[in-house]
């Protein structure tokens, strides 16, 4: 494993779509590496995407609130940077089915136009993009392993996969070092809060909070990846200060499958909350994807990292985290909005 | 092997990029087969549509010209269809890496745009899909068969796999029943012509036949299978034919390699040409792909089918069509333009 202060220490980084979940989590972390960040959010609302996200860190870095096709904004921000974690997208399952053209120009177009960017202002850099578990769809096989085919249940998976495709051909033909992450689905603080459209792990955490009833969908017997996000935040750094891990595309997650009816009775006994088992809605039922864990083995080879938070204890830190800031990422008149 | 005047006679078939190559001699076919054709064709400049391609079967099918973005033409003409088979697309490789936005617009989102349009108004018509080759970029191993990774050297071939996945999804996600193809090098009667940006073979009869000097790039050595059109327009029908190819990414090819050199050699042997081994131009360098053939065993399995026409008998009905034709697909004033 590198050192990371060494490796980003005084380095000049971008992180876009750096105010939200991933991304704000990653500046903080760098800020303490002494890293120079500046972040680039479009703000969307409803993304992620969050000022509080950075409280007590907002004078080490920079924050330019602008979207990744904003040329101008973007192309000063790129000169002369080491690093790019390029993080900004539009994240939600159901909807990209509803809404695929809004998904096409929100993920590729801008992604392409960003790369395009790169390529006419700054190759020299190394960049880190984050795609994730959905592009692999239905599991064919178990554990996931980067050779398993794309498979996705959604539009947004398919989009993941073609930005992928974008930073490896830009990789090979143009020389721009771009590592690939596949991420499972990570949690922990300063994930959005206000709906269930990226993920359902937050929004049961909500619900206890708010003293809710949880609903978990079927019976609660599908298995998925839980990452706690420094973990995730690790893999990320690790697999950009690694020269051997450009050009290549990595899972990243913990490969322990956990169920969604553990994860609700984890948060249930720490909360006091109830759970409840109901059947699928309808606009879910075609985009289920079953059982999903992945095969990190690569990373952990090609790095050195390895996840190092247990389940019990990121879920903890989350908890705690929004038991103090829960009035930062939801408003409880807004509790029955849609999901 | 499907019968195939009983899958076709007295079927409702739409071919998008009709006015193509493949689509003329695939709409050709299906006319011979007793099928109600439509075709819808863009007609854009330099792109392969030519009117001339259905000559003598004008009267037997319907001719749109449209793109497929143009949902008013293309819900009427969808309505009903039993078989789709999507062949519109724009295609360059150097072009696509220089104008890649150009080419999400005119690939990705107009083909989203057509799958939305099937989706909400005709579920039941089984679709094939042509992608190519282009998908899997340079070869990691040969022969390349279907479980090869994307690695496109071009945005192009990025544009082909998204749209494949595009296909996957609804025949997943919606239950429209599509077959996705990926073609080797495809050659014979009615390709364009005027400019060699979509292969070389069809540019080298063309040289052959205005008297000039070929120019084969590189050392003549690199590998490429080339397939007969009306071996891909069989493989294409038998693969529409046979559902459980359906939900399927397929191969289509010879899966026999030939070197550039020795294509050079034959068509020279034919028509008293000449050609020279030059330097790759630079913009050809990056984008390159090395030697690359099919692994065709799958399709072949799956449907019976198998090529029948060897190299020679196809490259002989090739040059006797152009020398009939040449007019109708170049004009010797134009016979320097850009390559």
């Amino acid at each position: 494993m590198k050192q990371l202060s060494e490796v980003f220490g005084d380095k000049k980084v971008l992180i876009t779509g750096g105010l939200g979940f991933l991304g704000s989590n990653l500046a903080r972390r760098l800020v303490e590496l002494s890293a120079h960040v500046s972040v680039v959010d479009s703000l969307v609302p409803d993304q992620g995407g969050n000022r509080f996200n950075i409280e007590g860190i907002e004078d080490r870095l920079e924050v330019q609130v602008a979207d990744i096709k904003d040329t101008e904004v973007v192309s000063r921000l790129v000169r002369g940077c080491d690093y790019v974690f390029n993080l900004a997208a539009r994240t939600s399952h159901v909807r990209s089915i509803e809404q695929p053209l809004e998904d096409l120009e929100a993920n590729c177009r801008s992604q392409l136009l960003f790369l395009e960017l790169l390529k006419a202002t700054n190759r020299d850099c190394r960049v880190i993009y984050t795609g994730s578990r959905s592009q692999y769809g239905r599991a064919l096989y178990l554990p996931v392993d980067e050779e398993h085919p794309f498979n996705a249940m959604d539009t947004n998976g398919v989009h993941k996969a073609t930005v992928e495709m974008y930073h490896l051909l830009y990789s090979r033909v143009f020389g721009i070092r771009c590592t690939c992450l596949r991420l499972s689905n990570v949690y922990g603080p300063r994930h959005q809060m206000s709906h269930s459209r990226q993920g359902f792990i937050h929004w049961f955490i909500r619900l206890a909070l708010s003293s809710q009833n949880i609903e978990v969908f079927g019976d609660g017997t599908h298995q998925r990846d839980f990452i706690f996000v420094d973990d995730a935040i690790e893999a990320m750094l690790q697999a950009a200060a690694e020269p051997s891990c450009y050009g290549e595309a990595l899972n990243v997650g913990t490969g322990i499958p956990l169920t969604i009816g553990e994860i609700a009775s984890r948060i249930a006994a720490r909360t006091g909350c109830t759970y409840d088992l109901v059947p699928f809605p309808e606009d879910f039922l075609n985009v289920e994807i079953g059982d999903l864990y992945l095969d990190v083995s690569r990373i952990m080879r090609m790095t050195g990292w390895a996840p190092e938070v247990g389940f019990d204890d990121g879920l903890d830190t989350t908890l705690d985290f929004y038991r103090r800031h829960g009035d930062k990422y939801w408003n409880d008149a807004d509790a029955n909005m849609i999901r």
